[in-house]
């Protein structure tokens, strides 16, 4: 079947040149005044003559353009000059080597709570390197379907590990653990900016970009500088935290037009009010599809603890395989794109990240009700 | 100054959108036709109705996409089945540490050819991770100003690493070491794609992509398959080429928006009718160039030793650092950009990569003529 027209897609309002609303996981939806800023300037930057893509890390421009980025982002943050932002590349998964290899290097203690995939590939990791991991909590018992509210952390720890949001399984931290006898650490990558952070209990956080944030090649960390200064010493440069404090992390060439997509949402963030804002929006949308799954009756049911319900990721299942894959087919042909759940579990996903508009909800809020008044 | 309209660039051809010629030393210029075709398809790839920013790394298309770049890069390389193309991040500086990592660990031998700033970059990192790297042979004593043809290599030496073409310095190896007692190991990052190459004697290649291949934030690496395989066992996910070898380097979410650009480049070369071709319209830029430096008099002075002279970065002198300060600002308004020498060194250094057209030289040329009639 081919794409309809874009005003065709129930409930939707007109997307411009034949777009279609993306609930995909990660590489994800960006804002659409995003992407038109860069497509017209791309042959152009800001007048230099030439593409952000062309342009040298050195050049004046681009340099303050990196630290407008990363001051934005401190302001949406409301962080503080003990704090600071670093641009790296690698990804989560270079960050799970790289928190044990600096913070509890030789053998040294470290807990994790183990609340799915991502965060038990950061234990294995810390653990592949020498770290005495240990997981303080885990909701594998009940398949991930919940985050844990009880821990036995060891007062050695050097750190406590987590991941905020939980993309494979769609569940979410609420309140992040009281009173940690270790500073927090945390991967964020798939709710960073998507509500407001008290990051008193944390140390560090990272996030790749390609969640809420920018194109993926780009990893953002936050890190306490007195956390990041005590780090083990002679690393690898690219593997040691001060090598991009230092530098304002051009020690060598970051990924530029990653950093620029990101700064052009951090402003485009900022302009919706910032993320107190932000939040009220996505608990709203959120809402609304939980809302939608709760009242079908049974056809649609969610996977998440209620209690832990993700608001990026919401996750769902239908009767039978056979009815999801339909379900995922006919939703496609209308425009309503990337909404299989992640390969490991299946079902469905529809990640809601700040860059999915409100109509794209609504507009597979309606599917959902014709799919089931069809099939169900 | 404001800049000139195109048409008036001194013996240029128009450029479109108010363009300059970029002779940066990397990020670097890209062809024009690469940006056009992507900023045209910024909004929606395709017909997936969403940019590539936005696709994910596990979509058909997106996975179709980055096996065909690989394809065609193995073609234009020529290279057989005992090689692996990868697509990594972080840059040469971290190839620096993986590279001992892999193949030197645990105090083993390698050594390394010393030609300035980013091969003895590579040799301390790999003395940083414990490897026993030596130098086989230095052009310090001359300040970097020619490529060695002699060598002490030792036996054991698990690999040899050089750096084939110096940015900083402007020179680059015509010849690569005949018959070394180890495989050759090369950061090509900056004549990636600019010439033939024979790998008999190599191992492993890396190139950060920034130069001539796409924008920052992708590093390439050809390994031999044997030779990867073979490496230290243990080593964090990221840092083991196993992992990229396995995965077709989606073992994470890889860069995609610069595979992407680097595919349109690789189509780009071959529709030039492939790398002899490419090497044949850059010594001819370069021997323009070298010619113009030549014949000046002695006004402009080539820093490299003729028989070492990069056919990439052209470096040279001005009678005076007051004169070369204003022969790089009355280039820049003539649109003439990048043409600073690295900040290590200083001069001028026009890096005219595959992407620098041929009237960009020829106005480079005529400005050179025109100033040292002004100023000589």
């Amino acid at each position: 079947m081919a794409l309809p027209e874009p005003s065709r897609i129930p409930g939707g309002l007109a997307q411009p040149a034949g777009r279609v609303y993306n609930f995909n996981g990660g590489p994800a939806a960006l804002p659409l005044p995003v992407l038109e800023e860069a497509a017209a300037e791309l042959l152009n930057w800001r007048g230099t003559g030439m593409s952000i893509l062309e342009n040298s890390h050195r050049d004046k421009k681009v340099v303050a353009m990196a630290l407008e980025a990363e001051d934005d982002l401190k302001s949406l943050l409301r962080l503080g000059e003990d704090w600071k932002v670093l641009f790296l590349q690698g990804g989560a998964s270079l960050q799970f080597a790289m928190i044990p290899m600096n913070f509890a290097p030789d053998g040294l203690p470290c807990d994790y709570v183990n609340t799915g995939m991502w965060s038990d590939k950061a234990y294995k990791e810390a653990r592949l390197v020498g770290a005495d991991a240990r997981l303080a909590a885990s909701s594998e018992d009940d398949g991930f379907t919940y985050i844990p509210d009880s821990f036995s952390f060891r007062l050695a720890s050097r750190y406590v590990y987590l991941t905020s949001n939980n993309t494979v399984r769609g569940t979410q931290w609420k309140a992040f653990p009281s009173r940690p006898p270790a500073p927090l650490v945390a991967d964020m990558s798939s709710d960073f900016l998507s509500r407001p952070l008290d990051l008193t209990d944390f140390a560090l956080v990272h996030a790749g970009a390609q969640k809420n944030v920018a194109p993926a090649g780009l990893t953002i960390v936050l890190v306490r500088k007195d956390f990041a200064l005590n780090g083990k010493k002679g690393l690898p440069h690219l593997l040691d935290y001060r090598t991009y404090i230092d530098s304002d992390s051009m020690y060598n060439t970051p990924p530029v037009f990653c950093i620029y997509v990101a700064g052009l949402v951090f402003k485009w963030l900022k302009a919706q009010g910032g993320l107190d804002r932000v939040c009220l929006r996505n608990e709203a949308k959120a809402k609304r599809l939980y809302d939608a799954i709760d009242s079908s009756g049974g056809f649609y049911r969610g996977t998440a603890r209620e209690d832990s319900r993700s608001l990026m990721n919401v996750t769902y299942r239908l009767p039978s395989p056979e009815l999801e894959k339909k379900f995922l087919e006919e939703g496609k042909a209308q425009g309503l794109c990337g909404l299989g759940g992640h390969r490991s579990v299946g079902g469905v996903r529809a990640s809601i990240y700040n860059a999915v508009p409100d109509a794209g909800v609504d507009a597979l809020i309606a599917f959902m009700k014709d799919f089931q008044a069809a099939n169900g």
